[in-house]
């Protein structure tokens, strides 16, 4: 199986559920345990920070593993820790494709032309992660350069079975102050994003019936996104803001079709960081922070499946 | 001097031209002798190439260094070669800090809160590099997320005496497809960008009066340049398109103000690629690629001088 959707799509089927666990490392948060370690095996706080980045993403994986279809990367916290943390993301990435996880790199790149191709050589890999050196399934992609800045992105990924995710609605209080711009037509800007992006998932789709051209639409804005869901019906969903961000499984229902596909939802800190908030910090000792990884994402899971159409997938 | 505006400034006047020179370092293009001497230092293909990238870049800051205030690694570049490309472009960084120029990472980052703000804390360095892991003195950023995400940007900038240049106006032939959506208010979205822009270059001014947050605004469509000159009077500006992407001195002359301060302009490929193309190909071999580089260099720099305001420095 070749194409992103497709791909996807099994692993959602696979794994009954449509969540997806973002990674999304803090230094000053870190279990107490793995930076014990990162400390026994670097000593610039560069690269202790950077191996307990690995160390702690590396644990989540394997703990997230048999539950969810894909794993999101967030790569402004690897990239903080310059050179030793993109290592560590590359780490990161290549041990969630071991495990089987579709990983989608949340970079939000974008450029003209050729620098455009440039990321999208970079990061894009699809199928077979050997196609590029950062190897990830998917990367999340910002608009604002235009159009043909897109189509770059999705050549590589239609060639290699990767797919992209173009920022539509983000999750943010100030996601209005550009994307809600309304045009003469009446369409604010979000929705003429949203217009092209369905475009280039219909000219991409796959089996599924989905592209390999996606959009992020963020939680926090429900109204928005049952009217996007409707007006890209082939165009797989990624949609932060569930959890710490204050979206609930009932804000994003309408992001499904009616078989539970169309959607991935992501939860970041609420799952890495679950041993530092009730109700699981009262459950687990610091040092059992991997079983209040666990605990969070089941929650996760069950929530879904009990709010939205994502529930069909368990029957 | 600590502040971003204040520091340009002065290299641009010290160095008497605007003259920015990219680092867009692309693998198929290099010159036959930085290429034999990456592969007897590397291996593996992909270190090969950052070899050579490090090389090839490493050189050009030398020829440039004495003639330009500022140089703009394009981030793309670098990040196409994995984990070994992101150590080559802080080598290059490091480089040319070393030799006091002003470094502009061009990395087009943009992303919500605290992610935004991993981004700043990595990049954003100003007036002492150690303060970051990359060392940029400014970075480029895309506002399509909302105002509320250059918040971030715009602090950790101030507090280090760094800058941020905000994507108005890109230089792509598809610029206009979403940057141009105008509102009821006749107010097209780069206008509400380059407003929200002219704020906080205004909040965050430095004795030269220009701001510590900058614009993108493109050389290719030199009408808006001018009026987007008026519009955000203290803001400075990087303009890209000068060169290999069409546009001339001319269709810059009026990002400066009377000073020749103000703006920047940036060539990338004509400047690094200059003994591949004429009239520099039949002037130089291949292995005097380096005073084709100087030869480039000097050439745009005069062509800025005898076109546009920034010809005062040199008087």
């Amino acid at each position: 199986m070749h194409h992103f959707s497709d791909r996807l799509n099994a692993a959602v089927v696979a794994k009954q559920t449509p969540a997806l666990v973002g990674l999304d490392p803090r230094f000053d948060w870190l279990p107490p345990d793995v930076l014990t370690a990162a400390r026994t095996r670097a000593s610039d706080p560069l690269s202790v920070a950077a191996t307990a980045f690995e160390e702690f993403c590396s644990r989540i994986i394997d703990v997230v593993a048999p539950l969810v279809p894909a794993v999101k990367p967030q790569a402004a916290f690897f990239e903080q820790l310059g050179p030793a943390g993109c290592q560590a993301l590359h780490a990161v990435m290549k041990k969630a494709r071991d495990r089987g996880l579709v990983v989608i790199c949340d970079a939000k790149r974008g450029d003209i032309g050729t620098t455009a191709e440039a990321y999208a050589q970079a990061y894009l890999a699809g199928a077979d992660r050997d196609q590029s050196p950062w190897g990830a399934d998917a990367l999340t992609v910002n608009p604002y350069l235009g159009d043909d800045t897109l189509t770059p992105f999705v050549k590589v990924a239609q060639e290699r079975g990767a797919g992209i995710y173009v920022l539509v609605r983000t999750s943010n209080p100030g996601a209005g102050t550009f994307q809600d711009l309304t045009g003469a037509d009446g369409r604010k800007l979000f929705e003429r994003v949203a217009q092209a992006v369905d475009r280039l998932s219909r000219e991409t789709a796959g089996t599924s019936g989905y592209g390999a051209v996606g959009a992020v639409v963020g939680a926090t804005y429900p109204n928005e996104l049952a009217d996007l869901r409707i007006a890209m019906p082939q165009t797989p969903l990624l949609i932060p803001g569930y959890g710490a961000q204050g979206g609930g499984a009932a804000e994003v229902a309408a992001g499904f079709d009616a078989k539970g596909l169309g959607a991935i939802v992501n939860s970041s800190r609420g799952i890495n960081f679950a041993f530092r908030s009730e109700p699981y910090k009262t459950q687990f000792a610091p040092d059992e922070w991997e079983q209040a990884v666990e605990a969070a994402t089941r929650a996760m899971i069950a929530d879904i499946a009990s709010k939205t159409p994502a529930g069909a997938l368990q029957r």
